[in-house]
């Protein structure tokens, strides 16, 4: 092995994750951010070694504060992807009473899916706007699950804005960062109409390990 | 909804992946690639929306060939995320006969990492290295796998070019695309000093989307 690289002398992951931040600082120079979003913006660099996220992430109104307050009071977590699953920190979300549910590998929603010839994450959304939870829905891939939200919410069939459910879910948040050359864009662009708070990777960038490390810097900044 | 933008209207996944590898193509013009790796790059750019992979990705020679004969002979998978085993897709691995092993949250891997302070991804490699199978390493996230990795095949505890095994594993192929900022660009600059078949994105850019996105791309082109 190269002597100057010593694996011996390689530093402790918490340390290389606190070097990390100081070098996205550091070459972000004179761009800042608001305190409440900083955490995000760097988490997400951090994640993709792509600086292009200081530009894409559109956040609503105190967004990242609305989302922690939910997370505060048990909201659980619908994702349209394993991989953003598995990326989330689920034993810091289950601390305040959350879990996240990924109903992508359910044989109902799969049939359900190819019956309506729909996709599986249309059909997922669905199903989690009838579990009667406050949820934070986190789109990584599938810009349907998008679609299929604002639907949900334009047809009243999801909640906002509301503490009490009565069998519909309440929407507490969505992060919406599918990643894609199709549909993907404009489905974004939905979310951003709505007046639930949001977080958006506006354009095509986005995907699984960037809503893992927006959750994730949400949770870690409570 | 929009009425440009009916949800009823959207393509089927399967099309939407179509048209998506052709906007890919279209936009990267006259840059064209051999046909063995076109794949693979079409698909992380897919799954990124970044075209730097287009330049970053570096393969030895016949990697993805070299690969796809060790994964018809069975060759398993080892990872160092849990987010690229949930994006790799198993059902198709399996159909050869090999499986996808993350080691990185197994209880005994943590407490040997503490220990001997050193990482749990570094304890996992060795941990793999003991598996005495045929092996395609994937890095999706830690430096220090990829310098265990190297630090193995040099001491002999991994085994390169052969068929043979006798408890230690034979190593097939290196697929080195870990994200960061701090030791990652040296750690695959390591694995390209390598005899073994690899395939390095070279840089900080790289991730578990992009770890996964190539092993379904070697996987599909079977």
């Amino acid at each position: 092995m190269d002597k100057d690289f010593d694996y011996k002398d390689i530093m402790i992951p918490a340390d290389i994750e606190k070097k990390s931040f100081e070098i996205i600082t550091n070459e972000l120079g004179d761009r800042t951010f608001d305190p409440e979003i900083d955490p995000v913006v760097k988490r997400v660099i951090h994640a993709t070694a792509d600086f292009d996220y200081a530009d894409n992430l559109s956040f609503s109104e105190h967004a990242v504060r609305k989302m922690q307050n939910a997370i505060r009071n048990g909201a659980s977590i619908v994702t349209d992807t394993n991989m953003a699953k598995a990326g989330i920190n689920k034993k810091k979300l289950a601390e305040f009473g959350g879990e996240v549910y990924c109903f992508m590998a359910d044989s109902d929603v799969a049939e359900e899916a190819k019956k309506r010839s729909i996709t599986r994450a249309a059909v997922s959304m669905e199903k989690a706007a009838g579990l009667g939870k406050n949820i934070i829905f986190v789109s990584g891939n599938a810009p349907t699950a998008l679609m299929k939200i604002y639907e949900l919410l334009t047809e009243n069939k999801l909640i906002a804005d509301s503490n009490i459910t009565d069998g519909r879910s309440i929407v507490s948040g969505i992060i919406a960062v599918p990643v894609g050359f199709v549909h993907v864009v404009e489905a974004k662009e939905l979310i951003l109409e709505t007046k639930v708070p949001h977080i958006v990777a506006r354009g095509r960038k986005g995907g699984s390990n960037v809503a893992a490390a927006i959750v994730n810097a949400i949770l870690y900044s409570m």
